[in-house]
């Protein structure tokens, strides 16, 4: 048995409902019968009603990075514009580098947003087959305005895939407005991680079709086809996360998305106000915060890592900053299956920990 | 809850020890965590254990094809050849070329195994970085003389890799003689889909650590990097599936993998006794046949879809043979955790339904 799992309030993986787990240990089926087309056919329909769209829905089993790879193979055989404000939207833009793209970056500094007129400027000096764009920069807590972006996207004749790696299913995300929408099991859907999710335009598999050296696991086409055949996968998909993935978008039809939204919407405001009346900050730009994840600028210079090994023996964790960002901020998820009443509780926990040590 | 979910005698999915599955119910560890840590730095360990070697372990959120193709992007830039004899070993020289290399096919026909001869004739005339060779061709019931063709290989100065998708952990296979093993987790592992493992020499890592083009999920480099560093993923791998992992690998070096190995054999040879008794025929060629999977000549034309249907009424399934071979072939996998008494009682129940039907 695995030992230590306090609550998480970390941003991926997320809190996991008791019924969505416990799916995953029952039997394995083939991947080749009518059951998994039930499933798998089911998975995709759900996903279409959840989100409100009759784009493609493909499961991929991979990380949401892996995904994000695939996307700029599938949509660009050489130019990708990336729009990046953080460590996880930098590392895209490593990705389209690692793949020999010709990448070129609009980069927001640390706790901004990429802004419209930012993407806008590069699109005027260059033609770009693909806009790689970050909606929910994870590291910084940054949500940045993918809606206007995507429409000069689209006046530029551009495509756009969007990160919502940490963002859909929690945030109100309009996929329909993408040609592709990327996210990860563990986050906001609430899923163990081992599967990551696109969302695709018709207009981005017309061009899929056309692009050449796009691989073979991750080709949208590929998916389609095989999906088109018999609503199955290409290869053997990981059967007990796909039980776990029906289960989870049962619970999210039942709670409704707009419900879904208005209560992270709701766990945010707790945390931005508890953020004010601490005397703490909020790292991200002002009307651009994250409706899944707050980045806290460490104020007090706390040592974050030991209020977080408090935190772990009383059964909670948050996360530290990414990367160059450690130590210097920390970052409490409000995502998934977690409630305003786990919010509350957690903040006063750190509360409890910071006052004893006479920090407030 | 799934419902219909018979006794797998396929060749992955197989079946999964309940103490497996039940592992993956457990709550969700973050990925950045000592938890993780002693996790996957463990299960790196026993692998090394069970499989008798130092070459680098990477496991992988994905399919055994995924790492396939992620296997060429990492070892050629360029001119690979393929040592194929069936379905999955052609789809690694699809992949070849899904990513723009100068692949050659050496292939030996249906249900006959590459021969050393074949490859050292197609690398006197030409020199190649990489051969991407089948080891248990899971559609023919095919297993190729790899240790023969790795040192064709090396003498000719080529790396090679060998697809023991369906294989490793059934068969005995020396892992150190080739510089990249790559095998799936829901076959002869006997681990639910959703992860892939690639055993890795040192001079596959020094030519990985060369190769311009090779993407980033699949990176070795990047892999070991972060394994060195922590023990960890560089990204969020599947937290259940390593639970599972980690179980059922402590079951394996329990049994031991000469003893594991022995069951295989004895599995496999009640298989073909019993091939012969009833009068119907191995489709593997003399001397080449799999120890996991059995594929078998159709000779009285019976219709392989109704006595499958038969078998899952009863709680079994098999499979029918693949692609091309549907109906012409069947097959028996003989893997994983499945035992002498499971192949006797499937075989029986065979008997029964055809016996019923007057077929002998």
């Amino acid at each position: 048995m695995i030992e230590n799992t306090p609550k998480l309030f970390i941003p991926g993986p997320t809190e996991v409902d008791d019924r969505v787990r416990i799916a995953m240990a029952q039997r394995v089926i083939g991947h080749r019968t009518k059951e998994m087309t039930e499933l798998y056919g089911g998975i995709v329909e759900k996903m279409q009603k959840l989100f409100n769209t009759d784009h493609y829905v493909f499961v991929f089993t991979s990380s949401g990075s892996a995904v994000m790879e695939g996307t700029i193979r599938n949509l660009a055989e050489k130019d990708v514009l990336h729009g990046a404000c953080g460590a996880f939207s930098k590392r895209w833009y490593e990705m389209s580098l690692a793949n020999e793209k010709n990448a070129d970056l609009v980069w927001a500094d640390w706790g901004k947003a990429v802004k419209p007129e930012m993407i806008a400027d590069a699109m005027e000096k260059k033609k770009y087959e693909l806009l790689a764009q970050i909606h929910n920069e994870t590291s910084t807590g940054v949500k940045n305005p993918t809606d206007e972006i995507a429409k000069i996207a689209h006046e530029n004749d551009t495509l756009i895939a969007i990160d919502t790696v940490s963002s859909l299913g929690g945030d109100m995300i309009d996929v329909n407005k993408y040609d592709v929408v990327i996210a990860s099991s563990q986050k906001a859907l609430a899923l163990p991680p081992g599967l990551a999710v696109a969302i695709v335009s018709e207009e981005a598999m017309e061009k899929s079709k056309k692009t050449r050296n796009k691989g073979y696991y991750f080709d949208f086409v590929r998916m389609l086809k095989r999906f088109e055949k018999s609503q199955q996968h290409p290869t053997t998909p990981s059967v007990p996360l796909l039980y776990a993935m029906d289960v989870q978008l049962d619970i999210m039809l039942e709670e409704g998305m707009q419900a879904r939204y208005e209560r992270h919407l709701k766990m945010r405001e707790i945390v931005h106000n508890w953020v004010k009346k601490r005397g703490f900050e909020l790292f991200a730009e002002k009307g651009y915060e994250s409706v899944t994840v707050t980045t806290i600028t460490n104020t007090y210079g706390i040592s974050i890592k030991e209020l977080n090994e408090e935190l772990v023996r009383r059964g909670l964790r948050i996360s530290n900053g990414y990367g160059e960002l450690k130590e210097k901020t920390f970052r409490i998820a409000h995502m998934g299956q977690l409630t305003p009443t786990d919010i509350m509780g957690l903040l006063d926990t750190i509360d409890e920990i910071l006052e004893a040590k006479g920090v407030y």
